[in-house]
């Protein structure tokens, strides 16, 4: 309903109703083609199934309004078309074994689509950090000025989480990779094994085996998971543009801000913050996906409802999430001036820890440099001076460094010498791991 | 999306596009006529606004693809009908003035097709209860037998439950009937509180003073928790059923069970399974509803993304949960034979608290008794006896109790003497409730 | 375990298995008593139990150990102590009856020391909201400046939706101030109801009525949502100590802000992080308290490994986070020349609602208007001057407004007029709730 | 506080402060040894620290209450033992770097634990299943007979899952197998990348790298979900339990069920009931812990209250339930002869698919067949008859099918004659899975 906001092509359109079914009836003939191969279905039935099915959604609804079953309605509808041969259509097989195997086959492919859009963000993001590797800002812990890092490091924990979560992804493509064609209740009673494994071969699918009637749910569990990680890799990134272009920050701004109706002067991050809500909606399908798991004995379908809600809106989110956050991270405005500044303004107090180990390297206890520097510290925001001049008037301070060691200290360079090195070595990201898993 | 299989009209109805932007007039309207009542605004203008405005989806939906901006495209278009006068349209308002007014609307007519719902179930839920009060049927703990309890007393603990979700329904409602026309940060620099309370009087609203930017979001954590909790009677009725229903129990049916593809003989209570998923969904909007609460200083806008899914959602699914729940208690199939036949067939082991306290009566420790009674008991299983021939023939019994008394012990009509009285006394049921908060 | 760190008294000791104990006898001696009124029990029964009634804790472990029922050891403890007299203890009831009524003892107890804390921070925020009444801020929206507050102001919003906390809480206690002596499936078979009803009244409890084997569980999660909605208002005020204490902002300091063990010029807010994550914790209980609800027919125990873990957990917590809260506030460093110097350096843009809406009294158009002010701030911004200057030398302005006009739409106080309003009329607050619901 | 009854050695000493002080010490001492390796500290000041280092948790706790700062009381602590060559320790570190390394071995172990029980779970779970592969009980789906299944089947599935979990905790440990020594934002200014790979290599941790102040809080959510799946499994393993020892299947029984206190006959499945109970409690955990991962810029310290929290109660009560679930499952009591009973009691409906698909392949079409069949099955249920003696006398049937192909289909050998083979193909278990992962 107001899902449809966020859902965009072709994500969309593989969780319409015309998609499922033809899903089901491609299940259906690879399920037949099995049989014939094996000879307990007559030799050409699948040709000619194959041949005359054709979907006819309105008369698939007028039945099932009649009888209350989706998947017969779906059978009955088929076999008013292909006459005499459709009565081998669904042969040993339950509902489950088409709905969850052509289920599979959904959720296969709108893995793929979020792995293709996780990619491009990946792109965007380590293209990002590379442009801005240099890019000196405050670092900042607990909100407060901690010491310098560069722009281009943030972006480079994004892209290195990123393909932790595209191999998330990845293995949660795998754990659902496979089909189920084992009958009511997971024993192959009327519908071999070797056909299933005929079938599934041919729909791309390992089987699932052994099961119950249905596909365990852990393994949903673990793609619902996925995509939420997923979504907290984009809120992680939202967040710092919500920070980073708060008025008093003003370090990057968000490309097309939003205006207020009733403030001229607006322009709001809505973007960053509505990437951060959704967020929100993607760690709240978990719970309910590992509510599912644990059913009564072979079966029972209380998961059912709640998959229909949850996995085309958890995928519809992150799809858009992934896309909407790559527009963000290409169309970010950046202040690289103001982020200078703000090192400059800051008194020096963000080289303090230098300051403290080179008392240290002089010989002072740990306790008592940590001590020292901080009155320093405390001197220089009183009076308004960097902790630099502060530090070489002090005789405690002049007493063990020269000039040159304390002006050493306060060189923004040497804080940032080892940024190059990170990117160089930076392991686990998109990349390597693309790599490392084919 | 798939929320559709589960949207009943009217409360599908109240959440459309179209219903919001005339929502979005009412509160426009409301306060232009506050303000005209103050003399802040020319007389005349609110009629002539009124006379002349017209919600045009298509030109609404034109300009906020060119700004982006929801409700400035909703004004603009509206000044576009209006003409001059529309200039005094959202005089001295921020948007969500406009908007969270709008929604406390939305939020009070949903929550009253709740509750009408709730309260037609409720009925029905009684009417059972009357009904099967005097049904005997064994009453188990832990999955296992434990005592005779009837059929309708299940039922009245539903009713009396459903009672205090109603309670808990109408407390949110009465939290969020409240709006809010105090501009950008809640201060009223342009919009005098006397014209919110006029104009909020209008509409039913009480002010939600003082707020933020927004109506604080908390109010709306009620409502949501007020669903889940009425979600979850009903998964409770829902977890009986099916309960009762399985094969080896089968003291009740659904009215329509759903048959199978492969398995011509099975009839399952697919009703109550999804009745059961669903309250799962439920459940799952609490935490995001509790994390939209503390917005970043006078509002950030997270929590729209948010609210635009779980609002609906969460309305439309215990809507639906509420309708099905009454028909499924309405047409349930029960089989009082069979559930008094399983008291007859549990061998009197039902009655072995009975025994119990008679010993104890008698004199014997309670420690001595219960481990005595417990030897019975598993001599009436290994034997395949009733236990009150065992008792009848027991030394340390015979000692202490006459026949007669025995005999007493094992009478079912002793043990659900005191149900009418229950039913009688039986508080915080729904019509008590009502009766009490009027 | 790692809980101890939050663990104040008294709401500590509420929780040792010694009060457990304690809790037990009082429940079985009001059973005892209740029954001797009736004459079910021999007269000074009670007396004579009381009497020699003793929880030796080691005892009750030894026996729990062997046969490994808690509450029957407690119980074959108790009669050894007691002797002949002790076996007419428990007489009627069964395990949940003592439990459970036992269990709101101890609920009812906890909520009255969380009101305690929750009434002693209210009155530390509304002291802190009149005392920053008309401390001037810069209001924030979106993380940008929108338009003039005051800290005040904000404090009044925590403080009334404090009141609505204390009134969830409240409702929460009453809902939980309940007890139940109905025996194994709640139908009364050996205890009688008017018993009940005698030995809850002395309890200061109301029956349950009716129920299954146990209190339905809806009204723990009743408890436990008032607790996370209290959490979540604590995480409000946090968060807001957290934005406003980050450095480029540093409008306020906690109080005892802490350290870094390499950085000397530390001074981490983490009093208030601290609090965000405590309500992480809060709101996580509440989806395990609604699963807890729909038991198997007349009871199973699926709920109580739950229970045992997250009632005492978010009671410790949300005691903690609310003396801590309180604390935080108290002790909080404010620092009104910053926040009056933002607004005199946020080049007036604040009110360029101001100008708008004198532009559209003058009969602009609200578009015109509305595109001609954002015109003028970008102009502002870009030349780093003042909108009222830039007002004053525009011919569009300057046409419809005279200089005075201007002048005072610019002016602070203007905007600012409503607030002793607005402290006046705050509905809903704690001390109009306590007394209204006295 | 209430964890503790659920703490089992070795997972509860992991937790302790006294071990936590000693990873810290590691860490450090590996830090120190690094530097001293690559020159940056004297050489011998390693030997020297190790040799004089003490844990005082007294005095630590001591000095921790006057500054307020947990690791800075450590290594006050430590610098008063160790004397002047103290000064060296934490030289060019971060608290995170040593908190955030030694939690990482902490998880690293008790993940360990986890596996270890989770592997001695496995083995017992195939022992069942492989002594159970051809014990005969019918199959449920909705809860309504299904076909026949064999329980070992079932135990089968959930060794399969196991399997899966295991190798779900191995990736999160590899996850979590990371160290990082990078300084207050990550940039190495002050303590070189190359020592971060020796001191991390000695301590059998790979680098994180790149990171913030902390490990991102992504891996963290890894480890919760992998043991929220895994309570997940035992959940499912301890509700078949509890529906197949429900008094009316009564086809398997708890080896210690509890009794009753009112009610001496009751045998009360209540370890089952509790593992169900804890998997809410897991699964509540993964929200949190996703809420954590996005933190304000270069880290905040709301996580850290969160974790102090979950990872102990997760990893405490996963490993309890690990060792529970094998306990139940090795002392489960069978009935296999009831279970037989069950299927012969069924009336043969068990087999409807089979003549439904007789049928079909005797020229039926699939629809009418089902109508056939549902109308014979409804007819048995009427007469109390079996479906083969109904379908022998069947016209519609007898002219299809000879009475021999007929008594095949109601032969339970034939429906379960693949079971041997599902044993033989399952793959994804625990073992292969342990060699496939080696």
């Amino acid at each position: 309903m107001m899902l449809e906001r966020y859902a965009l092509s072709p994500m969309r359109e593989l969780w319409s109703p015309e998609a499922q079914y033809e899903r089901w009836l491609r299940v259906e003939l690879a399920a037949l083609a099995a049989l014939e191969g094996l000879g307990v279905v007559p030799a050409g039935t699948t040709a000619e199934v194959r041949a005359r099915a054709r979907i006819d959604v309105g008369r698939i609804r007028e039945i099932e309004r009649d009888i209350g079953h989706d998947l017969l309605a779906f059978l009955w509808a088929l076999e008013e078309e292909v006459g005499a041969a459709g009565r081998w259509i669904h042969y040993g097989l339950t509902s489950s074994d088409v709905k969850d195997t052509a289920l599979s086959l959904l959720l296969r492919d709108a893995l793929g689509i979020v792995l293709d859009k996780a990619g491009a963000l990946a792109e965007a993001l380590r293209e990002f950090a590379e442009r801005h590797r240099e890019t000196p800002m405050v670092g900042r812990t607990h909100g407060q000025y901690a010491e310098p890092t560069t722009l281009g490091l943030k972006a480079l924990c994004w892209w290195a989480e990123l393909g932790r979560d595209i191999a998330r992804l990845e293995r949660a493509r795998e754990a659902i990779s496979v089909g189920k064609l084992a009958g009511a209740v997971g024993t192959y009673p009327y519908f071999p094994p070797e056909a299933e494994e005929r079938a599934l071969a041919e729909l791309g699918l390992a089987p699932a085996r052994p099961t119950t009637q249905v596909i365990p749910r852990d393994r949903y569990a673990d793609v619902l998971f996925a995509l939420a990680q997923t979504g907290s890799l984009v809120e992680k990134v939202a967040l710092e543009v919500r920070h980073l272009s708060r008025s008093e920050v003003a370090e990057v701004a968000e490309g097309r801000p939003e205006g207020s109706s009733a403030m001229p002067h607006k322009r709001n991050p809505i973007l960053s913050e509505r990437l951060c809500g959704l967020a929100r909606l993607l760690r709240a399908t978990v719970s309910p996906a590992l509510e599912d798991n644990a059913l009564w004995h072979e079966r029972d379908m209380s998961h059912s409802s709640v998959e229909r809600i949850i996995l085309p809106q958890a995928f519809i989110l992150v799809d858009y999430m992934l896309v909407k956050c790559r527009e963000l991270i290409r169309s970010l405005r950046v202040y690289p001036e103001r982020m200078l500044g703000r090192i400059l303004d800051s008194r020096g107090i963000v080289f303090s820890e230098g300051l403290l180990l080179a008392l240290v390297r002089a010989g002072l206890s740990r306790r008592a440099a940590h001590a020292h520097v901080a009155r320093l510290v405390a001197e220089a925001e009183r009076a308004g001076r960097d902790l630099k001049e502060i530090a070489l008037g002090d005789a405690t301070v002049r007493e063990r460094l020269t000039p040159e060691e304390i002006e050493g200290i306060f060189d923004l360079r040497t804080t940032l010498r080892e940024v190059g090195r990170i990117f160089a070595s930076a392991p686990g990201g998109p990349q390597g791991r693309t790599r490392s898993e084919k």
